[in-house]
């Protein structure tokens, strides 16, 4: 399927990754404190760290990586007015029924399940934090793809800690326990 | 691939599927008015009629159809403790980590694109009208996949409204000159 | 949400989505002759005029044709060496890993529901017809969208005509009554 | 969102669904055949037992254990005529067009990304091992949602394969030297 020569290493894509969002503006403390008021209602004790260690994580997979770079991609072709007509205009104009920006932000999300995917829609309706930001100053850029990206991380980020904060539940500790636990050496993780 | 002989016809499909909602104590028009309120932001001249229109021809398509069936029976059986251990317990509690009933919903969901996919997870999210009726008043009834389906009805149908509202915008008529041509003889649809 | 003024109207996008397929070397009776392969052995007397027809049809909704204009872009500015790094690299060489390609194509599929997928699916790893003629040819150019694009319409538009063939079997005729009728001057449609 | 009374442990979940699988003549190994049939092409030295620890790990996901014991218990309730017209019939007689079986099993397969989807439709059109053998022997018994279910495990079980091999070859290793080292005391994992 691939002879390796030519396969663009998991680090570099990784870091591309991260260098996109940090150039387009965007935090992963800025998505964090998404995850954070989308969780703060279940979790006793959630912290921020614990929201951007998720981030963090959910930025590790290929089928985010891979989403971002395509969505930044298109943004800035966009800004730059490099697109072929009739897309640029489509995408500058990020008309509602354009649906291949969700589409793609959606690939990621899938792959932490209906949690996410719910909660993804939820974001999408409701811009909060950092992709309200975004949606208020657009005559700054384009940024029709990446409301969506950042709305997919923060989704996969809140599935992962939901799913976690059960695993815990199920060992009989609290977030606070577990916090508690982390500032002396641990064995475990 | 079938004989024609054992296939049930779509027409008691149909009417199946709407004795179901009714017996669960789901209008058309309790849907209507979520499918309303979503879209009244978009659109001028939006009457209910038409929200009641919109539910009622998405309820012919037969991926909604089957998994309005199929939910609905989980949720009954469910209500009869007819389902085995573990799952009857899972359905009952309608824990928040079991997504069998969101992913039957959003089945039925990507036929409308991804504005549906979006409005399906705002509505799961933002439980209102009849969802939320369901939801308050759950001591009295099994109905873990049943609020799904109703977001899943409203979704559907709000998308297809909007694209609907959209080739209203390129022939050059609005709701309220659609509404106004409907009740005189017309030509068309 | 929109204003009106700024938006491209329907059949611009529907002319570029079609000239941007016949740029890349694929004809409407290309994607047609699959869609014929795959439903022949259900539908007796299906012909290959069905099958264009279907593809012309499922060629006019505004999933299909944005997911196209995006793919095809995609290939084309990889072709001429015009995105960053990584991405130029990833996308010429088709990585096994890399699923933007499949997650673009699959967001236009599931609008035709499950049976849409599931053919989808076996398209994807079963090349045959012209997504096999642009896999063997790669030298040539660069098709890492444009072969699940293909993939894509040809799902959608077998999925239709088995939806269809179910309702003609209800209404009591067959394919080559229907054709037949086709001749005639008909009143329905 | 729940007490911590009524919610079933994972343990229990996860023994449920296996015996399920057990329950209709289904093993773990049955699948992994399947696994590595379709995956033996890419991967030198693939053996059957890292196909079943593969199998073993994603029958640990709750998104694929309750499409199992959703799936398996409307089979086993279709076989005992237990569920309420027409969704009885539409189930034994596992019409072409009734989609909710590739919907639930699709529900998991997501969460393994779009290759899991590809490999899924592929298992679901040429079926093969242990789905061919169910699907032969239909007048035994109702299996409409079972095979579905395990082309889904089977999927993602691929999945989980293709992108640990590639995590393998980026740090130089096959999966013949990663099985030998497997047998000496290891301390990573």
């Amino acid at each position: 399927m691939f002879t390796g020569k030519n396969i663009v290493h998991s680090d570099v894509v990784t870091t591309a990754t991260k260098e996109a969002l940090f150039r387009r503006g965007v935090t992963l403390e800025d998505i964090a404190k998404i995850v954070y008021e989308m969780q703060v209602p279940y979790h006793e004790g959630l912290e921020l760290d614990e929201c951007v260690d998720s981030v963090e994580r959910v930025l590790r997979k290929r089928e985010l990586q891979h989403a971002i770079l395509v969505g930044i991609e298109l943004d800035e072709l966009a800004e730059q007015g490099k697109l072929s007509a009739p897309l640029q205009q489509i995408v500058v104009s990020d008309e509602g029924l354009f649906g291949v920006d969700e589409t793609i932000a959606l690939g990621a999300v899938f792959t932490y399940g209906s949690i996410a995917v719910t909660t993804f829609g939820h974001l999408d309706k409701n811009k909060i934090g950092i992709i309200n930001d975004l949606d208020t100053k657009k005559g700054n850029g384009v940024h029709t793809f990446l409301d969506d990206l950042i709305a997919s991380v923060a989704s996969c980020a809140a599935s992962r800690l939901a799913h976690r904060k059960r695993d815990l539940d199920e060992a009989g500790i609290t977030y606070l326990e577990a916090n508690a636990q982390k500032d002396k050496p641990s064995p475990n993780e």
